[in-house]
């Protein structure tokens, strides 16, 4: 089974690719309740292969050291019993060469067992820990946007990714009205929220090739756009209001004009690049005020072959719920999707944050409508 | 047009049957954010034809109080400039002797009106005016014993609304595969947010024909569902943890029996009366605890004709969004559906405190996931 | 024993004249959490005398309604067990009518107790009990201020308390170096935290005769004075930042002029009138920019006789703490006064809402430093 | 001036000691807002020296980095212009290795500087920034041991500080009636919160030579001392039923022993031990059970000589208060403590956490009544 051994392999070190310019105080701190040290990421996804992996299927692994289980386990329902509970970005220790320990421990466990020819449900559960840990690779790329962003000294991360201009005149593709296959066949992986190859009737509509810039979105502002309450969600209209938000996350204006921290560092706001760190309120505001909409994911995945897409994850006017005959998982592992599919909103693509090959046409990623750090985009349709 | 004058008098004089049992003090206050004193809900309503009606259309109208038209407009977004904000709880004044004068004056002027031969779009606000306040009449049932049940000597409003037991075998209806028709078509009222007909795809489905009683639900929470996270969306658990939520609203154990607050008075809980009073996640946790699930909005309409339904609004698992082609009427009244369209869910059919042929089977009503106060319960589908 | 049968009715028949012009609709208020509705006290200075005395002493006095008592009650930490915890802004029930005739229930067995010829102890409670209700009718009037001063339409309240101007020219009294005494001796009534007469060591100093006027503050806000943070407490400056304060309570700039909120309507604020509805920060923070300070409350009481006093309490420098050999009474009497004495502030005097003698020169009244709806002032010294 | 040339340097050594055997991770978290990261305290008191000695008095020093003199300047009402704030636990950057050159650097300078012939007034001010060190070196201890004490694994800080067990027998001390001199003379360095001999009255009174030993504080909490209100300040029983108190900070009950974390480790409590980590308010309530009282500043000075006392700072039941002619420096060492002086307590004596030589009989320490971290103690009076 050499594919999956060298895919595991080339993912596990890739995060340490991702982290090879951090200094050791970047590891450990939590801004806010939404962000997870990197530290905390490392540890916890490879708390994955141990609990579910090496526990469940290797019968002579020996738990590395149980503290870890109970600190990295991010589904706290099921923790066991302590005097303290843990607290992410307050934890100094384990210190960080000690979660790189931890890291080269589970590993070579895990090459000897997947040189062992595991089960076939052994490997499912691999691949799926695998797509995880590219799931906590991007959202590392957010949290130390975020960690650094806050920064007074808006400290920089060394051979970063940036956004590419838009270079593509913008058209809007037609798609005609009928019934339409939706979700993953049961070829190559997917999670259980894309599953489930369905019918739905869409009705004719037209969508946007390209996404919006920086230079498009800053006309919405200069327009007056974050004052003007008849563009807004009215719980999108008091979030602005109560969170004082007149432009994108890491945005600041100085001396008159638009700068925004990026992973390389703090500097005017670049015209021709995709606006990104915007809320879904912001995303429909914007559509709103150009008299236009954002699509359904439905649209969005059947339009999907005709777009330019995968800089940034794009915001749908769908709420995320179950497709038809969803079920989950038994046990943790049912614990993945369904129990976030309420108040969550579909976005669509994929983002330079995200992982070679982690993403398709079918998959559903979903956040918060007010979440902003992640590399989110608009596109739209009418 | 003798037909709306009858309408818009039967809406009006219907609030103060409802309110004949109340005294001066049950008026005025506002025990949580959601909740409006009746007060409140008579001069608003009354503000509603003002506003958009008498001085739109009517041009010798003169304005009661311009102080009322500040005060009891609920679009604070064109507000006016006040040294202070209207607080609904807290306002003593204009007294409830006040309030009601105003009613007569605006009805009295609407008389006038409404023989004078209105237009069209007059005729079209005036509809829409006698739903809204019909809207506001149901409230104020959820409002007033949300004010009554959380006083301690839990006092009743005579003469009230009460629930039915549940008499039919429960059954489950199967609906074939294929493309429907949703949606209200043009004949007689309708909210915005029903219009345009159009088709939808659903795949065979099985729905129950009664809602779910009292006993079943204790049988649920006698099974522990309230502490198995595992039945909860993650939101969910976070909200009764948090909340210390065990048992529906108004839901108190008594020497190990569950009683509950009712308009009509503290009492044992009615097996056989159906469940109400239950957040959209107690309805999922339900259902997730039978092995089943909530119906679709689209499901619930398609099947409606074969339901027993209309004593309490029904949690479907769709979130509150447009349907293709929807749009909003300009200026305040398009305020009415579309700005909501975010983060709440949809619930279909009606309640004990709908007032009489407000209801339809198009109709979408729709609220936040965790409120309770509402009179909402609880169709299986599978 | 006549004297305290008159003193009795006298007080209790005064509390009916505060309430005389009050709508049905202004008793039941609770705007914030400090505010007690006027229907609270009313029924909680009646519990008073009937938990105290009649329950106390009078063998066969039957409890008017056990809701009420335990509805009442301030001392909620022996309450019984209910289902539900009065709120007393939100009770609609009792109504005001119920009320009333409580209170008459209660006098009318409190006359007859008080013609029985009633133990000495009976009495020490009984007067007890009048201060108490004394204490309350001036807390009516900081309450009654914050629920008509907090509405749009700046209800006021008829034939209501006035501040005087402040006519006497200032001087500074000095008092020499020395030991005094201090203290309540122990002919009259007086609360426990002001007995025991005992020595204190003072240094020179001088005391203002007269309070600061609204002149005077103005110019210290026309001065920048609520901008300059080396004038405040570190906890003042956050007080005022964070709740965006830089007026007095009740104080609106409208046109360029202050104007303010007083019980006989919204004016333009009055220069000769002593300033009052000022925290204690603000105290501080004005005698700060004249280079004075406040005086303690030892200064106070030895220097009271000199002073021009009466029309506001005043916040002195004295933190409230016991005096020597202070000792509270057992059960629930003694929790008058001992267990607040931290982290509040002795003010002296009394003031326009103080009802007739019910002050002297060493009582003791005291709040928390940011408390602004009470009938304070300001008094320098050097 | 060799002498305060080694007092420099002694004290600047001293805090690298202290943290030598800190992990880098460490350094930089914030728990609560109380708690400052060892880093923070590091460039704080570097930049104290360098913002008030070498800024003012050295012609030719150059600020070693802008941003240190924003990010670790405490006094933020006259920071500067910036896109964000600092925010201690959160500021990845500098690191600590960044931080430790900036201490090398202006030690350096201050060396040179201090050979230099100093004038009277900059030597007064080191004499100061020497103590403002030694205050943050005690408050690096209660620090670490919250910010280790929260931890779930309970790291330790090797060679740390502890209590001894108290040996000798209880005795009340009496001191007679009189007039006393309370306050600092000029000889020696002091704060100016201590200054100004001045005199007071007191009235006799009894002291016990002994701080109260686990062993009796026990004894209360197994009395039931935390869960009976009449003992506590009404604010008191506020915070330990708002925050589920029911013992000191750190104590855990496990198998029914209570066990605390100790900066050596999480052991059984040791009943010899003088008890610590409790707040004024349990002080006072532990003093109410003993039906005796916490003593005065003024009585602790005047009684210090017979004490044994020095382990921990202990809560007189004085609020902290200006002494008579107190007057505060200008500008910026004005913030030092007349800001302050309000709703603060103060302690007396010193703790095994204090700098040696940092504290004397005068020296007048203070807190918030809710706070636990520091190693505070309890003396009884009466
Ligand atoms: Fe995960
Ligand atoms: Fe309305
Ligand atoms: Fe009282
Ligand atoms: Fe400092």
């Amino acid at each position: 089974m050499i594919n999956i051994k060298s895919a595991y392999l080339n993912t596990r070190n890739q995060f340490l690719t991702l982290c090879s310019n951090l200094e050791t105080e970047d590891y450990s701190v939590q801004p806010t309740e939404f962000v997870s040290p990197p530290k905390w990421h490392l540890a916890h996804t490879t708390w994955f292969f141990e609990q579910f992996v090496l526990k469940e299927f290797s019968s002579e692994y020996t738990i590395y050291n149980d503290d870890f289980a109970y600190l990295f386990n991010s589904y706290y329902n099921n923790a066991g019993e302590r005097v303290l509970r843990p607290n992410r970005g307050l934890m100094t220790r384990p210190t960080v060469k000690e979660v790189y320990a931890y890291r080269n421990y589970v590993d070579s466990k895990m090459v000897v067992f997947l040189d062992s020819n595991p089960s076939k449900k052994a490997l499912e559960i691999i691949e799926l820990g695998i797509n995880h840990e590219q799931q906590h690779q991007e959202l590392f790329y957010y949290d130390i946007k975020y960690i650094f962003g806050n920064q007074p000294t808006f400290p920089t991360l060394k051979n970063s990714i940036a956004l590419n201009d838009i270079t593509q005149k913008q058209e809007f593709i037609t798609i005609k009205e009928g019934v339409y296959q939706i979700g993953h066949n049961t070829t190559g992986f997917s999670f259980d929220n894309e599953l489930g190859v369905h019918k739905t009737y869409l009705h004719q509509f037209k969508i946007s090739n390209n996404l919006t810039t920086n230079a498009e979105y800053i006309a919405f502002i200069e327009a007056g756009g974050y004052s003007n309450f008849n563009l807004w969600h009215a719980e999108g209209w008091d979030f602005i209001t109560k969170n004082n938000i007149t432009a994108p996350l890491y945005w600041h204006k100085v001396k008159d004009t638009w700068h925004y921290y990026t992973l390389n560092g703090f500097k005017p706001v670049e015209p021709n690049k995709p606006v990104t760190h915007i809320s879904m309120y912001e995303a429909y505001a914007y559509a709103e005020w150009k008299q236009m909409r954002l699509p359904t994911e439905f649209e969005w995945e059947i339009a999907a072959e005709h777009l330019n897409y995968g800089q940034l994850w794009e915001w749908t006017n769908s709420a995320y719920l179950p497709y038809p005959n969803f079920s989950k998982a038994p046990g943790a592992l049912g614990e993945y999707n369904g129990k976030f599919m309420i108040n969550q909103h579909v976005l669509r693509g994929a983002s330079i944050a995200t992982p070679e090959n982690h993403s398709r046409k079918t998959y559903r990623n979903f956040f918060q409508a007010d979440m902003r750090w992640l590399f989110s985009g608009i596109r739209l349709a009418q």
